[in-house]
C-alpha cells in the first residue's frame, strides 16, 4: 500500500506532463473511416510507438495488416504490438485499446476545434476528438509506466500491449492477427484488460462484465420486375411493400417484446443473486430521458427493469427498408423490391444459430400467412457472439480493490447494450478472462459533437489502472 | 359519309408527311423534367406554333407562367393557345395534349435513339421518346386538320387548342390558366377532347371514360431528439419504426382490401349496366403477368375482377418511408422520426375530405392501441378527385361512331386506375362533356425505354380524330 501511496503521488505530479501527452494525441486527427485521413492514423501508431521506446517498451512492432478489403490500394494502418517488461516471475497483462477517432468537423457544432485538446480546469474538462473513445485510457496506460518509473517503484507485472487503428471502422483484419498471435506474441498472457467503455452515469466507477451480441437480418419480398405505378396497378397486384410492413409488424410487440416463438426459452433466467447486482447500481432513469434528447420514451418505469432490458434481456430493432421511397415529397410508386433491416441483440444463453433457425421460421410463417403472390427471402447478415464474464473472478477482484483504492467506493458492476467484439476474440485467443475498465465518463459523448473527459476521470484513471496492476500482481490467478 | 371516305384516303396518301411531322417533332428532346432541357421545351412551342400558322390556325397564343416554383428564375415553358376555324354555325371542340415528354437516355437501355423517330415499317412500328406520349397524338390533331384541307374537305367544328409543356412535370401552372380563361380564352366550348391515354390492350380501340382520383397521406412518428445506437437504446424506449410498421400493417389486408373502417361503405355498389360492360372488354389477364415483369403478382382471377379492381374500386399502397435507414448493407440505427407514406386510389362516391378524416381517425386509433410513447403525426400531403363521364353521352356517342368507322368494331368502355387531374379540371371550367380518346395501345411503354407508337395506331388514329370531329358536328348536343 505504501508502493501504491507514492504511485498515486507521482501520478498527481506528473498531471501536466500527461494533460500535455494528451493534447499531443489529440492534435493528430486520425479518422479511420476516411481514405484521406489514413495518414493520420498511421502517424499516430508511430507517434505511439516513440513514446513506447521512450519509456522503454521493448519487442516493439508495427504490424501491417495488408490493403483494406472493397479498396484499390489502401493500406490497413498498422497495429501496434510493445511489452514492457521481462520477467518470467511477474504475470503476463494483456491491454487493449484504439488509437483511432471517429469523424469530427468544426461546422457539426463543435464549441471548440476538435483536434486541439481544450482544458477547463475550473469545469473539470478537456474537450477534444478522442479524449476519451479511446485516447485517453490508451495514454492513461503509457502515463501509468511513466509514473511507476518515475516514482522508482517496480513495475508489478509484464505488460503486453496491443493499439490498433481500425476500431471506429469494424477493426478491420484485428480479429485474424489476434488469434494468429494467441500462441505467438500474445503467449503466456494471464489476463486482459480493455478500456474503452464508460461508466454508466457521471458520478460512480463501474467495471463491465458483460456485452450483448447482435445478430442482423434482412427480409426481402419480392412482387413485380420493376418498380409499378401505383396508380395502373394499385388494387390488382401483391405489394412487397404491404406484405414487408406486415411481416415486420409481427417481429416485436409495442413493450419491446420480443414475438418470435422460442427466444424467450433461450433466455437465462435471472437469478437471486444476479437480481441483487442492480439495487446497488448508481442510476437515474431521468438520466435516459436526457440521453434520448428530453423526450421521455422510456418503456419500462424502475431502474431495474430498465437496465435489466438494456444488459441482459433480448431486444429487437428495425432500423429500415431498402428499395422502398426513401426521399421526401410524395412518390406514387410501387417499389419493385423492398428489404427489411432488423437486428436482435442477443443474451446468455441465446444460441446464435438456432436464432437463426427461430427467425427464418416465424418470418416465413407470417408471410404464408398473407397469401401474398410476392416471393420472400430472409438471411442473417452478420452476427456477433454476446460476452459475459463473472465479475467475481480474480481479474474483477483486482480492479474492485484498485476502484476502492482510488475512488473510495465499490464499483458498480454493468453490462452494456451494445457490442465490443474484440472483447470475446480476446477472451478467445488467449484463454483467459478479460477485464472491461472504463475511465470516462456516460455523459462523454464518445461518438458526438463536443466529446470530452473530465480530468478527474483521466488522473483517477491513470491511478486505477496502475493500482489495478498493483492489485492482479498480487492476486492469485483462478 | 362520302366526306369521310374522302378524308381516310387523303389521311393515307398523307403518311409519308405525317410520318415526318412527328420525326421532326421528336427530334426535339422537349424533356420538361431538367431545367436544361427547357429550352428544347419551347421550342418545341415555337415549332408547334410555326405548324399551325402554316395550317391557317388564328389567334395563336404562346402564353407565358413565369418563373417555376421553387427555382430561382427558371421560366415554366409556354402554353400554346390557338383556334382553327371561327363559324358561329360549327360547335366548338376544345382539344388538350402535352409537347414535352418524360426524360430519355441511350443509356438508360433504348435499342436506338430516343430522339431520332426510328421507322420499322414491317413490324408497324415508330420508336422514340414522346411517340405515343404525348407528341403522337398532338401531331394527330394537326394532320387532321391537313388532310381535312387537302380533301376539299369544309372542317366540321371549330377548334380551340391548349397544348402545354409541363405536362410531365406536374402541369405546372396549367390548372390557374385553365380556369382563368374557362369564360375568356375558351368561352363557348361545347365538349373538350383529350388524347393522352392508351387502349387497354393492343388490338382493340377503347375511349375512356373514368379515372381514380387519389389521397396522399404520410403518417410522422418521432420518438427520440435524435438517432440512437440500437446495442444501447434497444429494449428500453419506444421505437418509431416500430410503431410505425405496426400501423401500416393495419391499413390493408393480404387481398388488397383496405381496412380502415367506412371506406367501404362510401364506394358506389355495381349496377347491372356497369357490370355487363365490363364482359365485353377485350383483356386477357396474362398481359398482366407480362406487365409486371413476368412475375404473376395478381391478387384476382378473373378479368372482370381484376379490371374493376383497377378502374372501379379504390385501392391503398404503401410507398416507402422517410427517415429510416435506406442504404445498403446493415446499419444499427434505431431512427428518432420516420415518415410512412401511403396513398389511396378514390373513386365514385368517395368524398375526399370524408376519407381524410376516416384515415386520420384509424391512423390515430391503431397508434394509440400500442400505447407508444413516441408522438404521431398523419397528414394528407396531397389529393385529387375521381372522374367519371357518361360513356353513353353525345360526346362518347360521337367518338363511337368515329371508331367504328375506322376500326370496324366498337369501342371497349374503358376507365383508368391512375389520374390526370387536367380532365376534372376542363370538365369544370369549361362546364362541358370531356372525353379521353386514346391513340397508342397498352405496350407502348409511355415513360419507359424504347417507347413506341405503331404506325396503323398513327394513321388510324388520325382518321379516329378526324372522324370524331366530323360526328360530333353532327351529334345534337346534350
Ligand atoms: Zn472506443
Ligand atoms: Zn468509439
Ligand atoms: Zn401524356
Ligand atoms: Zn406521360
Amino acid at each position: 500500500m505504501a508502493d501504491l501511496n507514492k504511485f498515486f503521488e507521482t501520478v498527481d505530479s506528473l498531471k501536466p506532463e500527461f494533460i500535455q501527452r494528451l493534447s499531443d494525441a489529440v492534435a493528430i486527427p486520425s479518422v479511420s473511416a476516411d481514405a484521406e485521413h489514413r495518414p493520420e492514423v498511421v502517424k499516430m501508431a508511430h507517434w505511439t510507438v516513440d513514446q513506447l521506446k521512450a519509456l522503454g517498451a521493448h519487442d516493439i512492432e508495427l504490424r501491417e495488416l495488408g490493403v483494406q478489403e472493397g479498396t484499390e490500394d489502401l493500406q490497413l494502418p498498422p497495429v501496434v504490438l510493445a511489452k514492457y517488461g521481462n520477467d518470467a516471475n511477474k504475470k503476463n497483462i494483456l491491454i487493449y485499446g484504439h488509437l483511432d477517432v471517429q469523424p469530427a468537423l468544426k461546422e457539426d457544432g463543435w464549441n471548440t476545434d476538435p483536434f486541439v485538446l481544450t482544458v477547463d480546469e475550473e469545469k473539470d474538462v478537456m474537450y477534444g476528438r478522442g479524449s476519451t473513445d479511446d485516447k485517453g485510457p490508451v495514454i492513461g496506460w503509457l502515463n501509468a509506466i511513466e509514473a511507476y518509473k518515475k516514482a522508482g517503484i517496480d513495475f508489478p507485472v509484464n505488460l503486453v500491449m496491443c493499439f490498433e487503428g481500425m476500431e471506429e471502422s469494424g477493426s478491420l483484419g484485428l480479429e485474424q492477427l489476434v488469434f494468429a498471435e494467441g500462441d505467438k506474441y500474445f503467449k503466456g498472457v494471464d489476463a486482459v484488460c480493455i478500456s474503452d467503455n464508460y461508466w454508466l452515469g457521471t458520478t460512480h466507477p463501474v467495471l463491465t462484465y458483460g456485452l450483448r451480441g447482435c445478430n442482423y437480418y434482412s427480409i426481402t419480398i419480392t412482387g413485380p420486375g420493376a418498380d409499378l405505378h401505383s396508380g395502373v396497378f394499385g388494387g390488382i397486384v401483391n405489394e412487397p411493400m404491404i406484405d414487408l410492413s406486415k411481416v415486420l409488424a409481427t417481429l416485436v410487440d409495442g413493450k419491446g417484446k420480443i414475438q418470435i416463438e422460442g427466444v424467450d426459452k433461450m433466455v437465462a433466467p435471472v437469478t437471486e443473486e444476479e437480481r441483487s447486482r442492480y439495487d446497488d447500481i448508481h442510476y437515474d432513469i431521468k438520466e435516459l430521458t436526457e440521453a434520448t434528447g428530453g423526450n421521455d420514451i422510456n418503456m419500462h418505469s424502475t431502474k431495474e427493469d430498465t437496465l435489466m432490458a438494456r444488459w441482459r434481456y433480448p431486444s429487437l430493432s428495425i432500423h429500415g427498408i431498402e428499395g422502398a421511397f426513401s426521399g421526401a415529397g410524395a412518390k406514387t410508386v410501387i417499389p419493385a423490391k423492398v428489404s427489411g433491416k432488423f437486428s436482435i441483440r442477443t443474451v446468455p444463453n441465446i444460441n446464435s444459430k438456432m436464432l437463426d433457425e427461430l427467425v427464418f421460421a416465424h418470418v416465413e410463417k407470417e408471410f404464408a400467412k398473407l397469401g401474398s403472390k410476392c416471393k420472400l427471402n430472409v438471411e442473417l447478415v452478420h452476427d456477433g457472439d454476446y460476452w459475459v464474464s463473472d465479475p467475481n473472478n480474480w481479474n474483477f477482484t483486482a480492479a474492485k480493490k484498485a476502484t476502492k483504492a482510488v475512488w473510495g467506493v465499490e464499483p458498480d458492476l454493468t453490462r452494456e447494450g451494445g457490442s465490443i467484439p474484440i472483447t470475446l476474440i480476446f477472451e478467445q485467443a488467449t484463454k483467459s478472462d478479460v477485464l472491461l475498465l472504463p475511465m470516462g465518463r456516460g455523459d462523454d459523448g464518445a461518438h458526438s459533437i463536443n466529446e470530452k473527459l473530465n480530468i478527474s476521470n483521466y488522473i483517477g484513471g491513470v491511478k486505477t489502472l496502475g493500482a489495478y496492476l498493483h492489485y492482479i500482481a498480487e492476486e492469485k490467478k483462478e
